[in-house]
This record gives C-alpha cells, sequence and structure tokens, in this order.
C-alpha cells in the first residue's frame, strides 16, 4: 500500500475535483491510499485557508506516514509558507515524495535544495478538470504506483529539474533554489504576454549561468496584447541562451495542459520503480 | 543653456507627444535645448525599433553634449539593451544625467552601479498624454533647469533609489543592480494584480536585506480578479518587510502619474541647484 497525503499550499480544490481523482484511484490503482486533507476545501478569500491553516496542512501531511505529498493545486501562495516549511524539516532525510508543479515550485525547490525530500515536477488533483484531465491523473497515479511511463521522454541521464516561468523568476537568487550548475532546467508558463516572458527570461538567464541547459515547455494561455510581440516563445528562449551562453536544449514535454509530463529533480535514474 | 537628448529605449512615443513637451519647454524653459532623436518614433513592431537602432540613439545620445538624456517613454525593452550599454559606457565619469523611470529603471540601475551616468527618476515626454500631465513635463523641465521643487518631499538625508517593481523585480540578482545596502528604496507598480504584487515583494525583499527600508509609491490600475486578495497595497508590502527585517518607512509620491516626483539615485544633496 502506498499512502499519498493531499494537501493545498495555495488554492483550493473542490471535493467534487476530489471525489472524481478518488473514484479513478479506486477504479484502477487499489493499491494506492489517497488521503485528501480537509484543508484542500478551505476557500477563505484568495487562498485555500490563511497562511497558518496551509502551513499546518503541509506540516501534517509531511509528518505523516504517507509516502508522497501530493500538492492539489498551484495558483498561488506557496511562497508564503515556505521559509516555516523549511524551518520546520530541515535536516531530515528525503524518505518522502513531494509531487506537484505551478506555483507548488517554490516546495519542490525547498525540499531539493535541503534535502528534506524528493521533489518532483508532475500532475496534480485539479487538473482532472480539464479536457482530457483523467490521463493527467492517470499519470500521475501511475507514477505513484511504481510505473515510469509519465516521465518527461527527453530527461536521459542528466540531472534536471521543471518550474513555471515565473515561479523559477521568484525564487532566482533566494535561499529557496538548489545550486542548479549542471542541471537541465525545464521551464513552461501559462497566461503571459510575450513580453512579460521575454522579461522573465532576461531574468532567469542572468541567474543562471552554469547550467547545463534549458529546456522549453509549452507557453499556453498567451493573452493578445496591444501589438504583436515579433517573436514566438522558442525564439525568446535561444535569444536569451545566446546572450548569456547557456546551451538551448530545445523544446520539453510539460505544461499547464493534461500532456504534462513528469520530471523527478535530480536524476530520474534515482527513482527507479520501487 | 541645458541640452537635453531624447531617446526611447522601450517603446516609442508620437511625434504629436513630442511637439507638445516641446512647445511647452519653449514657451516656459526658454533656457533648455530639447533634441528628440527621431528614434523616438520608430514603429516596427513591439520596440521603438530594433534592439541595434533602440542602442544606437541612446549611444548617440549619451555620446552628443547632451546635459541630459531623457528617455521618452517606458513600456518594455531597455533591458534588451542594458548589456550593451554597460559595455559601451563603463569608465567614463558621470557628467550627465539619464532622467526617466518605469521600464527604464533597468539603464538607471547600471548607470549608478557602473557610474557613467547620473541617474534620475522622474517624469518622462510620454506622460504629457496623462491628465494633468502637463504639470507632470513641467516637473522634469524644472528640474534640467535647476528647480528642486519635484523633488520627492521625504527623501531627507539618505541615499535613495526608485523603481517600478516587476523592473526592480527582474533587476535583484543581476550584474546591473547596484549594491543597495544603506539605501532607501522606493517602489511602485501599474497594472499588476495583487498577488502578483504580493509575489514580487516575496522576491525583492529576499535580495534586499541590508537597505535601510522600503518605502511604497503608488499602484495603479490593479486589475480585478476572479477574487479578493484580501490585503491592500500597503499590508502587503508591510507583510514582507516584517518577514524578512526590512524596516518599512511609509508611503512615497510616486507612480505610473501625473503626480510622479523625481528621486535622484544616491543622495539628492549631491544633485544642488546647478
Amino acid at each position: 500500500m502506498t499512502r499519498i497525503a493531499i494537501c493545498a499550499p495555495g488554492t483550493p480544490i473542490t471535493s467534487e475535483d476530489a471525489a472524481r481523482v478518488e473514484a479513478l484511484a479506486k477504479a484502477e490503482f487499489p493499491e494506492l491510499q489517497l488521503d485528501f486533507h480537509p484543508q484542500c476545501f478551505a476557500d477563505g478569500g484568495h487562498f485555500a485557508g490563511p497562511d497558518e491553516m496551509r502551513l499546518g496542512a503541509l506540516l501534517a501531511c509531511a509528518n505523516s506516514a504517507a509516502d508522497v505529498v501530493w500538492f492539489a493545486k498551484g495558483g498561488y501562495g506557496s511562497n508564503r509558507i515556505v521559509a516555516q516549511a523549511v524551518e520546520a524539516l530541515s535536516g531530515r532525510s528525503a524518505q518522502q515524495q513531494w509531487f506537484g508543479y505551478s506555483d507548488c515550485g517554490y516546495l519542490l525547490a525547498a525540499a531539493h535544495r535541503e534535502g528534506f525530500a524528493r521533489a518532483v515536477h508532475g500532475p496534480m488533483p485539479v487538473d482532472v478538470r480539464r479536457e482530457g484531465g483523467t490521463d493527467a491523473i492517470r499519470r500521475a497515479l501511475g507514477w505513484f504506483a511504481g510505473a515510469r511511463a509519465g516521465l518527461e521522454p527527453d530527461l536521459g541521464g542528466q540531472p534536471a529539474v521543471a518550474f513555471n516561468l515565473i515561479t523559477l523568476a521568484m525564487l532566482c537568487g533566494t535561499r529557496f533554489l538548489p545550486d542548479l550548475t549542471g542541471y537541465a532546467v525545464l521551464v513552461e508558463e501559462v497566461a503571459e504576454h510575450l513580453y512579460a516572458v521575454d522579461r522573465l527570461f532576461f531574468h532567469v538567464t542572468e541567474h543562471l549561468r552554469g547550467i547545463a541547459g534549458l529546456r522549453l515547455g509549452r507557453l499556453s494561455a498567451v493573452p493578445d496584447n496591444d501589438r504583436p510581440f515579433g517573436s514566438d516563445s522558442e525564439a525568446i528562449a535561444r535569444d536569451w541562451c545566446e546572450r548569456t551562453g547557456i546551451p538551448y536544449l530545445g523544446l520539453a514535454d510539460i505544461g499547464h495542459d493534461a500532456a504534462n509530463k513528469i520530471v523527478p529533480f535530480g536524476l530520474a535514474a534515482d527513482f527507479a520503480r520501487s
């Protein structure tokens, strides 16, 4: 039996989302035991409950016997509790996986840097809402059950991390981002104007000299600007890589969509089928 | 005669904007000579001309006999030419003022860090379009003519800088931001959601430990989110200052508006009436 404890460090999901995910798990992955913390459904203002409640649920999951802490949804807010989580958990060994993406990247970064959990980028319960979302959920559940089919296909033998671009930008230079020297850094973004994406690449490439290279995931739901930017996302990524001497390593199969693949932080080989 | 050379490192203005500013200067400040570089009106895609054209105009203004290089407009783009400007100008002494705000903060930061120009935050020609915009233009022209009435009123005897918040966030940790230890840092923002402002404060306060303190200018045109953030801009600034041990020093009279006051980088006393 693999135990999955679920909390929402940013914004909430609904009990209907949780019920759909639980039904899928029960039908197809009977060896998994899912435990949605009630904080997942807390809906007080912007966040899934105040900082103290979200931190409390995160630490309750982290300190339980769970094999995996699965983040229910991103949105915004995990950066507001990451310092406290680091303070509470630093020093323990990385038996547990922390699994999610988007805004939860703050927690994944800190877990990988401090080594108190094994960070993995991958689909979250909220993705059940997407078209084709059950495939995304199935990919995560399969991973928890030991399958490795959901891995991003081009990780090779190189250490990697995956981040939402603005989350990575906000982490750069802080005490929460691991040293990424020698890593492939995969980025994806949603709902940002291309000029803002260009600006974020300025920032992250200034910070990431020394990485093995950058790979570009999908940019989805790019809003129209008052005038066209004149360059697409891959040209933007290539341009800033070239300016800063960072190898551009091509596209990555990640994004805010149902096809979003799994990227374990570090070496994928360290996450062999258990 | 004080000579003002004007270029547009980001996005363009119109010849009508320039004509209105020139007419005001001619009528009220005959001792000023304004020279709008034709690049100010270049309208090829997103930017006021390609990077090479914008850099060329900036360097032409910088290397002319102008006493002041006045940036016509922000928008987005000065970060794309800042590295080249530093390469071309580093080592020369700071005889010239560079004057503007918003996206032009990348150039102001680099000029102050490298010491090749005296950076000043203040109104730009594009502000003539605003309601009350002629007052903003008059404030800048008055400063060029030697008046000090347009100074932000609470600078005191402390070194200061002023930035658009996202511009400052993108500068943090890069080779373009000066060491701000002991500085009062004034920030303002426009057209960002409050949750994004909160996220930016997370980033900049992580980077700015050691500053004398933070002062909050105006946040204008804040878009409505799908749900209220539950906190206002001053509460956000206070919160992140408290979390990181940065003194919160109160409000600042700067913003994307006609009342935007002048903030010389460094000590205002070093910019005494000439």
